[in-house]
């Protein structure tokens, strides 16, 4: 069950698909020379393999436990996050003028990856730090930044969002708790469920952003405004006050991240919680979308981490397991199971799954530092296209490769998969919530429908195809018979994916409910498709550095033979996904509901 | 979390597409009167929706414990147990001679579904011990069927299959649990994994059907015989006697089914288990072969109600859980979620590969009592040709239907699905084993490839394709556009089946390996292609009883619209599934091992 960071595949996608060094060379990231960042990445390596990856089966089998209003993390948890916080490792993409280092987000991209695969619970704290110092980054007051954000960005305080209530889950406009004005602040009332690290014992303040409605306050999204509830009042002079009236009422029995706990948050038990206004009353929603794109890519991100985790796993076990005879072989002797055809395809399709989720999270990381930071306005509108187009994509086709591989994973160990012990479980029952929370892979694909498609007559997707094909013709041209069956196959998928966005453009905007019930087949063909086309953009380079001698050719030549089984074996799909899409759109709604 | 056994489906599915009436006139069966069917149906479905189906989740939080050398079995699942054999449940498919009641195995499947849907680790313990009973009726001797078989046709003792050991999982020939004889019996000594109910306070014996080597044996599977275990000594006179040297060492600590106790099992501890001999020396693989399709048939129908399960599961909660207003509606108040069209895409998948699966399972069984019964030679002949060439797509393609709807269930419920409490986690945890046990869906692949396809080079599926076409005219006549519809979608995926299956039989026969690598797909192939047939005859059948007026006309309905979205939706995969064989197996072996 150890872990090791695949820095030779995240390097290559980082340097050769995402144009980090191009990244890096941006206006604000002049920190990430080559050098540092190539430290950064072995470090935080070390780190993940040393430090967080020992504690990721004992912390599931532990779990974090409830008891007498605290709540106590696993055994190693406490100080795997004070190791954490002095290494700096949380403050990485931040601004430096509230301590961060100021790192492109794409790096921070492959790090974040390094935490989640190696112990996912644990990663879930920075994680939801990270949103709440972006939204106090971007909406706080000039005061409200002094006072949280050098804490937070270090990570001696932890964050955490507080969006969903027992009846406003995917409908956060139906939440309820209330917020009335108090002075300076506000009284926080009501109840949150699902608050992730919403309380434990490894940071000494924790600052809750919550969404909650004033009095008077108009229904729906449009009445919810976002205050920050800290665990304990801060001084003026920085230091901790009194104790808040807010408290964990319970943990969730929950299938997976046993270790990350989960609270049910009550909020002004004793007459309001003080919270501080973040932004404009009512805005609330607004400065939630500003987190959305990263806190999307970082669940996406997670899928690609249990992915490669579950992956490891069982090419390590099939190295290992000896079982029967080769097929085809006249040695009476077994072998190791990874001589198994049938096991190989399952380890194949793992691993070329994971590295095209891989080049698909990195590839929005990048977008999404090229929106941020690009000089030139045209190269900065690009970039935010492409990354609201992928976001959905990213989060919801990388997260279902997480389920996906983490139960091929199981199936790779046979009996042994079924075992707790063995630990190929742990990543099926983790991997299972990335395609529910940060909105569920359903609300993704409405996202993607209605916001990315449909908003700009599907210009975006019609901008990432001429992409695709214009890099046909570089893919033909890989030899052996490689680069023929990578068009080949690529040629096929993009008419499928062309016709069907067309389709559905079309067709959505006469008859939204066809639309919505073709979004879910589409945004997995969206994902497939891409996919797909950033492995032979890796083949490519791979084919080149290969011709002029760079790099490990073990590695390179793995590459494009990744590339080519994805062609083989999952582009294909597309044409099933396009059915669903276009013939199989009509038959969603055709029972009543007592007919089901 | 309640479980309502789906009789209108089953009955629909037994009488017009298994052929339930025809089979009950067979010889053999002529106590399965139609009222007695209907009788058994319902009274089986009142039986697992009161006794079995509470104590499903409570079995499952408690789980199987072992204390001091016993396992105790979740509370009520002992009274359970006593009324389910009281009631006679454990004896319908058993010879009248030893106190079974000759029902079809056709009607057996069908209540076997409901008690893997209310409680699939209690319904493990009678899967077991039909497994024993199957080998002592065609192996054991008329002294062992004396003395053993009413009490195990009764389920007053309950039976147990011991192949694995930690070396030998799908390798059963590595297994070195050695028999010595001595005197009328042998003494065994080893340590056998992964004992389904190897021990349990529900019965007050328990049969082990233990697979061994005598000294000398012939290595690998030659070698192995087949010995009858039981815990207590049996006495002349029927009576328990000594307890026999043999205990449970350990239970397994499982992913899921956690009220099935998984035992370790050791044999011989002072010296040697009293072990009688079944069958002849050195020739257990071939008895473990004649329960084999029973056995991989009943595991595929546990994917059948996993499935079934969860769909209504996911349903209900569908029809009570509000959240948002409904898509393109001007009603700002909001709705079911059964309402929103993705949601709707999830039950009806759910729902058409339930059937589907359900149909598959039910034609097996029917083919299983064909080649039992049926006095024609050629009848007979041609149903065992088919049940051969199912069971393997059985076995694996209802079994991961189980795991696939089973984890849309979790989605469906969104952030409640993650909640152990809400149940849906169960049955995705649950589910997990069943791609595994009873040769893992791999195995299955490779039988199917090598004994169904090479064998006859291909002649079985010709023939099941051949139904297929010939059924097209009929399909197509269905009015409505679906007709048309479901007969385009056959003719495509039937042509693609019929061509892959040909470059299978030829490319394997050249290169094992090739074909090896595609086995898998192609597998799932002949699974969705025949499940969609199936349910388009079904469909075909609901267009006759709708012409005539005869039944419940939603149902009827419901039927034909469900085969249209599996044909839509499902079908069409076929093209990716195809290609992943014959463009895909090549890219399989195309790494080196260091390249993983």
């Amino acid at each position: 069950m150890s872990y090791r960071a695949p820095l030779a595949d995240m390097e290559f996608t980082l340097n050769e698909l995402a144009g980090l060094p191009a990244i890096a060379a941006l206006p604000g990231y002049e920190e990430a020379t080559p050098d540092l960042v190539a430290s950064i990445l072995s470090e935080s390596g070390k780190f993940t393999e040393e430090v967080l990856a020992p504690l990721n089966h004992t912390g599931h089998k532990e779990g974090s436990v409830f008891e007498n209003g605290v709540v106590r993390t696993p055994q190693g948890f406490q100080d795997a996050y004070l190791r954490f916080v002095e290494a700096g490792w949380n403050s990485l993409p931040f601004d430096p003028d509230y301590g961060g280092q100021g790192m492109p987000w794409t790096l921070a991209t492959a790090i974040q990856e390094m935490w989640h695969a190696s112990n996912m619970s644990f990663g879930l704290c920075p994680l939801l730090t990270q949103g709440a110092v972006e939204l106090l980054q971007t909406h706080g007051t000039e005061a409200q930044k002094e006072t949280y954000l050098p804490k937070m960005v270090a990570g001696e305080w932890t964050g955490t969002m507080n969006l969903t209530e027992p009846q406003a889950g995917s409908d956060v406009g139906a939440l309820k708790t209330r917020a009335v004005p108090n002075g300076d602040h506000y009284l926080i009332t009501g109840q949150k469920i699902y608050i992730t690290w919403g309380e434990h014992d490894c940071a000494d303040n924790i600052i809750h952003m919550v969404l909650a409605r004033t009095p008077d306050a108009p229904e729906g999204t449009r009445g919810i405004s976002l205050f920050l509830v800290p665990k304990y009042l801060v001084r003026q002079d920085g230091s901790l006050g009194p104790r808040n009236d807010l408290r964990c009422a319970s943990l969730e029995h929950k299938l997976g991240i046993m270790a990350s706990p989960t609270a049910v948050m009550a909020y002004g038990d004793s007459g309001g919680a003080v919270g501080y206004l973040v932004g404009e009353e009512n805005h609330g929603m607004q400065c939630m979308f500003t987190m959305m794109n990263n806190a999307r890519l970082a669940v996406g991100l997670q899928g690609v981490a249990i992915a490669e985790r579950a992956y490891q796993q069982a090419r390590d076990f099939a190295k290992e397991r000896v079982q029967s005879r080769a097929v085809g072989s006249n040695d009476a002797n077994a072998v190791t199971i990874i001589n198994h055809p049938d096991v190989r395809r399952s380890l194949m399709t793992m691993k070329a799954m994971t590295e095209a989720a891989r080049a698909l999270a990195y590839v929005t990381a990048a977008a999404l530092d090229g929106a941020k930071r690009n000089p030139n306005e045209a190269a900065r509108r690009a970039a935010q296209s492409r990354l609201d187009l992928l976001i959905p994509v990213t989060k919801s086709w990388c997260t279902e490769i997480g389920c996906e591989v983490a139960s091929m994973g199981v199936q790779v160990h046979g009996g042994m998969g079924f075992i707790e012990e063995t630990g190929a479980a742990q990543h099926y029952r983790d991997a299972r919530i990335l395609p529910i929370y940060e909105g569920t892979n359903g609300i993704q694909a409405m996202d993607l429908l209605s916001r990315k498609l449909l908003r700009d007559g599907g210009a975006a997707a019609r901008t990432l195809i001429q992409d695709m094909e214009s890099g046909l013709a570089e893919i033909a041209k890989l030899p052996g018979g490689d680069g023929e069956a990578l068009s080949e196959e690529l040629v096929v998928a993009i008419k499928e994916l062309e016709s069907v966005t067309e389709w559905l453009v079309t067709t959505a905007n006469q008859d939204i409910v066809a639309g919505a019930s073709a979004a879910s087949p589409y945004q997995r063909l969206l994902g497939t498709v891409t996919g797909g086309w950033l492995l032979a953009r890796l083949a490519v380079t791979a084919g080149h550095h290969l011709e002029e001698g760079i790099g490990n050719r073990s590695f390179l030549a793995a590459k494009i033979k990744t590339a080519r089984f994805y062609a083989d074996n999952i582009l294909p799909q597309a044409a099933g996904l396009g059915a669903a899409v276009v013939r199989g759109a009509k038959s969603v709604m055709s029972l009543e509901e007592d007919q089901f």
